[in-house]
């Protein structure tokens, strides 16, 4: 067993699968496991990329779904180094890989290689200044552009994925119609869409979209997906979700 | 009475309405009943605009919900024709105004005024070629893009609309994509969303898209609206939304 550093805990998943996290770092959320759920994957030929890929959650759930190569992403070496521990206690050695860099550099884009399919769990707040940020740097990175902008990460996962290959996010809903702005401007054409409402009659908390690379216009919205029932225990449906292939 | 002509006959809408027309020339659907009760109304002050308003479906439906002058725009004279004895038979004259004409016409949007809101539902279909238009001309018209395209349409809302004014629409999910970048393109910042699925489980075929001109960026995405039940029967919640307020 890989050794856990002062902080951290194992936690479970999902189908067997459990991950080093630390609450002062970085821990994962729903929304990692419901990208690496809702997202098309290649399943036996190709390869994946995940970009912001934290702790390696993507990664890690995508590999009960395909057999290809998969390789993260990730500025924060600390989190590398978390993921990659992560990889050695699921005995996932050789199967996933983790590059320590920052998506912006031209360097890093070459060394990745090109994908069938880009993953990606953004920050999620368009930060203008430094007085928002969180006065914990490790959240700071993950939840706000500290490293980059929404555009960043698309630009760069629209160099990472072959033509007719896809690209999938997941987002705040507020945020939808500059993803899909964003998407368009580098040719990613939004295919299929997903909303996740935390209960029934609420507004939609969570948006999962993919996006084919010089694909056709014409987008499909999926059922939405409802985490809670009324009392306050997730619902079937998400159950089957999570825990579902 | 205002007459009826040959093949026309009246139809009930909701909350005591009825509306002329014929299953030759148009007929409304639920899109558009769906979008006069989604949409934001200035209840008591203001004025709204009603684009492709056809048989004056949207115009009747939102006069349940505000007492302000309504003006509909419809480039068909047979369709305008119709409205106009619908407001008669309403007893909605003086409150429901028609002009007939294109809206792709500067002498149009300078007849039609500013208004605090501005509805639309356009023709669904962006037909490339004349193959694929419908053998009934009005259903063509109806349709598809014969007489302006989404951008059209759009660019018109957002003359007709005042700073702050919203607009509303209804489309189909397949070009959503499209609707929103087509909005932002003219300053009409998308701020509430709904889906409406025909049953739970299934893909959305109904988008509503409300925008604010000058609007600040932050979508709300409002839980879906499923129509049919398992059985086949309409909803409660459809029934609710359909005929309340």
């Amino acid at each position: 067993m890989p050794p856990l550093l002062e902080g951290e805990r194992i936690d479970y998943v999902t189908e067997g699968l459990e991950i080093i996290q630390s609450k002062d770092v970085f821990a994962f959320s729903i929304d990692a496991v419901l990208l690496a759920k809702f997202t098309y994957v290649p399943i036996t030929k190709g390869s994946i990329i995940d970009l912001c890929s934290g702790n390696g959650i993507i990664p890690l759930v995508l590999s009960t779904r395909s057999s290809v190569p998969i390789t993260g992403i990730e500025i924060q070496p600390r989190l590398v180094d978390m993921a990659r521990r992560s990889v050695q206690y699921n005995h996932l050695d050789g199967r996933l890989t983790f590059i320590e860099g920052d998506i912006r550099e031209k360097n890093i884009i070459e060394k990745a290689g090109k994908a069938d399919l880009v993953t990606c769990n953004p920050p999620y707040f368009a930060t203008p200044g430094k007085k928002q940020w969180n006065n914990n740097p490790y959240f700071t990175m993950a939840r706000h552009e500290r490293n980059g902008t929404l555009n960043d990460m698309t630009a760069a996962a629209a160099s990472l994925v072959k033509q007719k290959g896809k690209v999938s996010m997941v987002l705040r809903p507020e945020r939808l119609p500059e993803l899909m702005e964003v998407y368009r401007k580098h040719d990613l054409e939004p295919k299929r869409l997903k909303f996740v409402h935390p209960k029934a009659g609420k507004e939609a908390n969570i948006v999962l979209l993919e996006a084919i690379k010089g694909g056709k216009p014409g987008l499909t919205c999926l059922p939405s997906l409802i985490v809670y029932n009324e009392d306050g225990k997730y619902t079937e449906e998400f159950q089957d979700y999570y825990a579902g292939n």
